[in-house]
């Protein structure tokens, strides 16, 4: 299945993608969560119970996705963990040693932007960089989890732009600030549940284009550390609960790292795509001045 | 005010402290929410009203804390946003140079246990540390705040441990995943509203001492950035909301650093003691064993 969040008087509504259309689940069932979280809180059979109920609306509860202002499909994780430098090709790019071990940060929730909505540059830097990755959802609590059944805890998966600004990022060890401006990490078009793509959503080439121009172009098989095991690692340390994200890193390409540098300025649009998942298309935006 | 959270009937429930004894919120208000995020996001008016509430209860609200299970204020917060190096003293042990910026890493609220409960060490590792530190609750949104405003989002304090297990933490660049081990992030007993202390909770001694030996002792004077410029330079960044937490560093005298290095071990009790917030006291307890 496939689902997005999007703008409704003022709020916000979910809905199941059927053929071109969208359904808006709180048409087709009342009282319907308004945020995939709390889907998936309710537990395994909801998601397939908001599918049954999409296929049952009438035909005055399809919407035309043309016109819809997506936004995350998630408002609020309860954890946004990223990965730091999973691919041997950034690794290199960036003249870190391959990683004998997982390397996580976080990102909060007031960082998320939705398919279609402006990345913001800010207005404290000129370093605004693109960084094309896996958004994986957590649909059930996992803790000690073992690699036969570490994947069953995920719900499914979506694209990300993990937008970075580098020199607030890189002037301190810890990478947390310059990774959590308002507006920089666009999630989505959809979220498309896990039984739709390959065990871990390997093998799906991965790409970054700007402007049109391809930026990244790698595929999810060359994660160091893939969905299976990253699971099983983090969740020897911590509880990963329904709501939760896990951001699997990006690939070489980024612009930082290129010759001569290149970011992201208003005006831009920058896609990533995942195969069999879909495009996150996002134009660049500056930020509005502060008084 | 000085606010609890604590177990009761299989779920939570706010406490406002009256004197020596506890006054159930959910009985002196009926409807109150049972997560200080939910009483933060009712707005200012919030905090004043249960305290009037809990003033107007009867006495078979009140309740002596002794036989309370106290849980942290905030079961899941937005945004818990951890400082490093921020004591010079610490930044020296620790030889780090004295940072000219500013340095966070963020938790899940998954690693948080409330005043009493215990202190995991987890299976994994022998290297579980103390950090007393001051905790500042968000009660208002803020961006781009600025000196002169800043501490009005501040809703309260509290007295942390940010337990780290060392050799996770410090294997690689980013921090985070040492710090979010389940039930190493200690918090409490008591929320204490911002006009109960001096602006930005300054000139309060912290202290830590694990089984009534002083381990740490400083100042919250001596921060590297106060509670108002990291306030300034966090909400440049990102929005800071009702529910968010920032956790401000620990001063000089950490386990790992000492000669020999000294780390909790099961059995040990650990206090963070904050002058005129309270003393937050845990047991350590070996994590069971996974199967």
């Amino acid at each position: 299945m496939r689902l997005v969040r999007f703008q409704k008087n003022g709020g916000a509504a979910l809905g199941i993608r059927l053929g071109d259309s969208i359904v808006d689940l709180s048409q087709a069932m009342p009282g319907a969560p308004d945020d995939l979280a709390d889907l998936l809180r309710q537990g395994p059979a909801a998601l397939a119970q908001a599918v049954e109920a999409a296929r049952a609306a009438p035909v005055s509860a399809h919407i035309a996705p043309g016109g819809m202002n997506f936004l995350p499909p998630i408002a609020r994780p309860g954890k946004i963990i990223c990965l730091g430098v999973n691919f041997l090709d950034h690794a290199k790019e960036a003249s870190h040693q391959k990683p004998a071990h997982l390397m996580i940060f976080m990102r909060g929730g007031t960082s998320l932007v939705g398919h279609g909505a402006p990345l913001v540059r800010p207005n404290c830097s000129d370093q605004f960089d693109f960084e094309a990755e896996l958004a994986v959802f957590i649909g059930a609590t996992g803790r000690h989890l073992k690699p036969e059944n570490a994947l069953s805890i995920v719900a499914g998966y979506a694209a990300f732009n993990d937008g970075s600004v580098r020199d607030v990022q890189i002037r301190v060890s810890q990478w947390t600030l310059g990774k959590n401006f308002d507006g920089t990490g666009g999630v989505g078009p959809e979220f498309v549940s896990a039984d739709e793509l390959p065990p871990g959503a390997a093998g799906l080439r991965l790409q970054t284009r700007l402007n049109g121009e391809v930026m990244q172009d790698a595929n999810t098989a060359d994660m160091l550390f893939d969905v299976r095991e990253t699971l099983v690692i983090l969740s020897e340390c911590m509880t990963l609960e329904p709501g939760d994200m896990i951001i699997m890193g990006t690939p070489a390409g980024v612009g930082l790292l290129r010759n001569p540098p290149l970011f992201m300025k208003p005006g831009d649009v920058c896609e990533i795509e995942i195969e069999r998942i879909g495009i996150l298309r996002n134009p660049i935006v500056q930020e509005a001045p502060a008084f």
